[in-house]
């Protein structure tokens, strides 16, 4: 096996060095992978960019990335579902498997979840990575490391789709056309809901939206509340029963809320401020559900079989590829607000590797 | 028949007028019911004090009262569940059943319901009211009037425990110990769960609610949302799954969500501002729900095999009897802040009548 | 208005006969309709050739069809969401709206539903027909009218779908390649999951399935149950957790059960003999389950948005198409099992009317 | 620690021999658990009698016993949550923890699970015995270790009332009145049912149930399947919405589905023959749901909370006690039908150790 483990580490905010890492040895029930494709996600560069997100600060070295595919290296004892060679996907919050949570198949409220790129456990901008082979989903041949990567946030937004009860034939809002924001627009499509009414600031991404298949998309800028809601009433035939809040701006709740259907569901994907004044009298008038959504479970096979059928395909999402030797201006793509998703092809670039896919 | 309707008329805030009305004449599907108990709610008093709720104001002269029981006294064409003599529960609403929501099950969000004692609908502090017969309920023999005018707080607090998905052996937080916090505390006992922390901030209802049974009674009086959040935590052996608000304080929304466990459900029952600010991130995180509750359906059928069955017992609750020609007195004792809940005797007292219960 | 009510009357078993009938008028609610398009259901048929279905038996003339759209041509008192000229799809089965199921929302399982062509309610072969307006969806313009009477039948898919759980990126199985079977096929793909495998034993059938995109179809022809199940299991990646029995065949039950996935769903749409041998230990040890499905509720929005919208294409399913005086040729087309869906356009054929579309 | 481990070893059908055996040593995770009270179950009693049940067969020695309570002896390396000395009602099935079964939260249908007592797994009859802490949950100090047992069968009767959506004030129908489903009835009491009617062929248990609190216990020996389902609902107000079949005769579940509700639930909990005949055209009709029950899953929490509150009070449900060389004299009173529960006291008798408690 290759000496070489280059790896991206972030020190300190805007501080990231490639080095070199000893490679891992899988333990029992794990596997070594060779990282192919990683996405950056919104979390990540905000890590690097400030060192921190709403919640975690880096305090000691960390590797990000945590949306990512590879192939199997190595098996660690015990394992008898994967072999080298294997492509797959990767789940990367491994939880505690002993709790209550974890005992009722809801392992992403674990408090002891170890998610990759999330202070102290490291990600996957690495050349070599160990994980549970029962975390690890094999990729079918005709579906590429990129897609394999893209599991993860599809695997948000099948999870919240379907709590919030996205159903054939029926209207659905999704707040925010940012990558989770449209990855939710195609997975509620693939659910066969109609219409679909999405919202934003950002005219370049509703523009982008459309051309994904939102039959409606809405540039609130400058609206206020009502008149956002106003508005979505007026382009959907009926008020929607599903909401899906990816933007995390306080407002998008409000109008989540105001234009929902009697008895909808409302669920909150997006981050933003800690507390949001919420319409809580109409809320309860209407018999609104609001779920809180933190990342997801049990949603890696599904979202695998979408992509293996094609009933979503994401690949027009992938705006920008880079190498692991051009990851800080990955990041700086990804940061400036042109991109959809940022690729770094992992195991390609640095001594002797050749160019990107 | 007798010719004596006498009916306590809401003119105007604090101007409430006995006088007497025609007997009304059941049509198709209806009955007339010379009517027995009526219990005051709070949005009773509202109307009576204020002239208004949040969100209804009286404008024309309207009968209160909507938590009540009756005798069958004439049958309208087409009724056959029913006969002259049959005592009922009335639920109050009646919906429209054509539209989306009568027909998903879901009527009690019907845009057209008629509410008694909801403006322009006037209630049952009337000696004569004529209601669709699929709305009354049969009492059995023993089940008394003023048990049958609690199935409608009963009805609230099934529905309420229901969507919050109190559940056996686990435990419960009601904020709130109004007369539909103790209903919905004996309720969720019915239910089995255990155990149930209740909160409020008046000393004499958390005294009455020990006496109905909660484990913990807590004043929270004075503290900030985290110390009631932490006190809650560790009267309880596990965080509450199900949180029934009751109160309406903008502080009980807060504390729900900070006490809840993660995964868990609170119903917000009570109202109070209409905005409210909430801590939408830990909700985020901690996967909460927060469903809205307004009013109930389906509800009557079990409310009343509860009470019939003895599996619970709300007799403890009525503090307070008056004759319909005491009604002014009634509401002011139900205003004072002593009483639990008020009842009137509407088919006693006035002219010929004789004592109450 | 025209005076002409040609209508096709069923006197007993294969004795149908056209006639003239008087134009009814609606009453409170009703809309007064102009039938265009009808499809024949294989109860239709059961009626005309046996003078009866499993349950129901023809002892006076009846009137057959239920699957239909029509043009609303007068509106009686109370009508506000229609008007003349609107064009509907019309939900066949009207219930009480009183009973507790009715008010539960689940009003297909009405004890006192009246629905099309059900002895003794008369159905849709026949140029002027009432109904309720409540019961009659709005087509946009580019819905045509044999989309609309298609409505039916895919409100049994939708139906049947959701309470089989069939979700985004999972395996289905479906049970019997007749009409309903293939439009649960489409609804399952509309939904979006994959891999999707029928069943039967009419091999033109299966190749017509295919057409329609199932990845497997198989012929059971000749299979035991054991050996049927094992080749639905090397089809499928992992065993469906959705099944959908639409054959009504004793074995398709058992070979559901063999094949479904552990704590899988399977519903029974097809109705053969009333009593079925079942490995009922199997479904213990498996926890899987049994939901019997009868027609549908609360469906037909949906439905309709989805032929609305093009997320399912139902047209490939009319095979063939008579006017209303060939409405014998077109029962006995539906017959003979060369046709998937016999339409019949009733606004035409007979005296001085045009040919079919 | 005591050398003794006296041990009930089954060799082969009725050939039970007591044997020392080595303590074992507890592993990462694990505890060492001194055995404290055991109740006997009908699948003991099976394999005891016969040496097998309808899927096990006994080929190698096997130490029977399911249904147990212990003390901490001694924690493994990586146990923080227990501690010598504390008293646990252990559940006795332990899963693999990485199959899509366990991630999903269903862990009871995971193919690999090990459960106590089931071959070649050996159970409890033994003086010291090795359990992962996270399948251990302690024991309030007012609860008896004869209650610590009864967990086991209380957790059966959760699970299977909670799937059966038995919910307060709504009737119960329970088939069968042996433990089990004397303990649904005791269950579905605490969750708020009423009225609940239980039956059976065997006029004692029906006896004791009456005294449970059963409002109808119905002899149904002789009864046709139509005539039992008959006199069902003459006894209820309604026809029940939960049905828990407990006895695995084929009549019950036929009875079940011919007195079910529209729309009901029958949970199939017994065990019986492999094939049996059901009305699968009525359960369609009905729009019934037949749902198997294999064990239970993340009941354990709620069934101690229910004994640790008194929701429940199981101890009426041991008749006969036996010290562990009494053994074969317990497994003999098991069987011949005048016990409900039997409990064998594993710490006390044999060399040196006083009686039973």
């Amino acid at each position: 096996m290759s000496e070489d483990n280059l790896t991206a580490v972030l020190y300190k905010a805007q501080d990231l060095r490639l080095e070199q890492r000893p490679i891992p040895t899988p333990g029992h029930g794990e596997v070594l992978l060779r990282v192919g494709s990683v996405g950056l996600c919104g979390s990540d560069v905000s890590y690097w960019w400030r060192g921190r997100t709403a919640r975690h600060v880096v305090k000691t070295p960390l590797v990000l990335g945590h949306e990512f595919s590879g192939t199997v290296v190595q098996c660690g004892p015990g394992v008898h579902t994967l072999k080298p060679g294997d492509r797959v996907a990767i789940e990367p919050g491994v939880p505690c498997r002993v709790c209550e949570h974890c005992k009722k198949g809801r392992y992403n409220v674990c408090r002891d979840v170890k998610f990759c790129a999330t202070p102290p456990v490291d990600g996957s901008l690495t050349r070599y990575y160990v994980h549970p082979a029962d975390f690890c989903f094999k990729l079918d041949e005709g579906v590429s490391d990129e897609e394999g990567a893209l599991v993860e946030p599809l695997a948000v937004a099948v999870y919240s789709c379907q709590r919030a009860e996205v159903g054939v034939g029926r209207p659905v809002l999704v707040l925010g056309a940012g990558p989770i924001g449209l990855v939710s627009l195609l997975t509620a499509r693939a659910m066969g809901a109609s219409p679909i009414c999405i919202t934003d600031i950002n005219e370049e991404r509703l523009k982008f939206a459309r051309q994904l298949g939102a039959e409606h998309a809405l540039n609130v800028s400058g609206m206020s509340d009502k008149e956002a809601a106003r508005r979505i009433s007026q382009l959907l035939p009926r008020p929607p029963s599903s909401v899906i809040e990816c933007s995390g701006a306080d407002s998008s709740y409000r109008i989540g809320i105001l234009a929902g259907a009697k008895g909808g569901v409302m669920v909150t994907v997006g981050r933003g401020n800690p507390d949001v004044t919420l319409p809580v009298t109409l809320l309860t008038a209407k018999e609104m559900e609001v779920r809180g959504i933190f990342r997801y479970a049990n949603c890696y096979p599904a979202a695998l079989a979408m992509i293996t059928s094609g009933t979503v395909d994401l690949r027009a999402l992938v705006t920008h590829r880079f190498r692991l030797d051009q990851v800080d201006q990955a990041f700086h793509t990804a940061r400036d607000g042109t991109a959809i998703k940022v690729m770094v092809r992992v195991d390609r670039g640095g001594a002797g590797h050749g160019p990107t896919e």
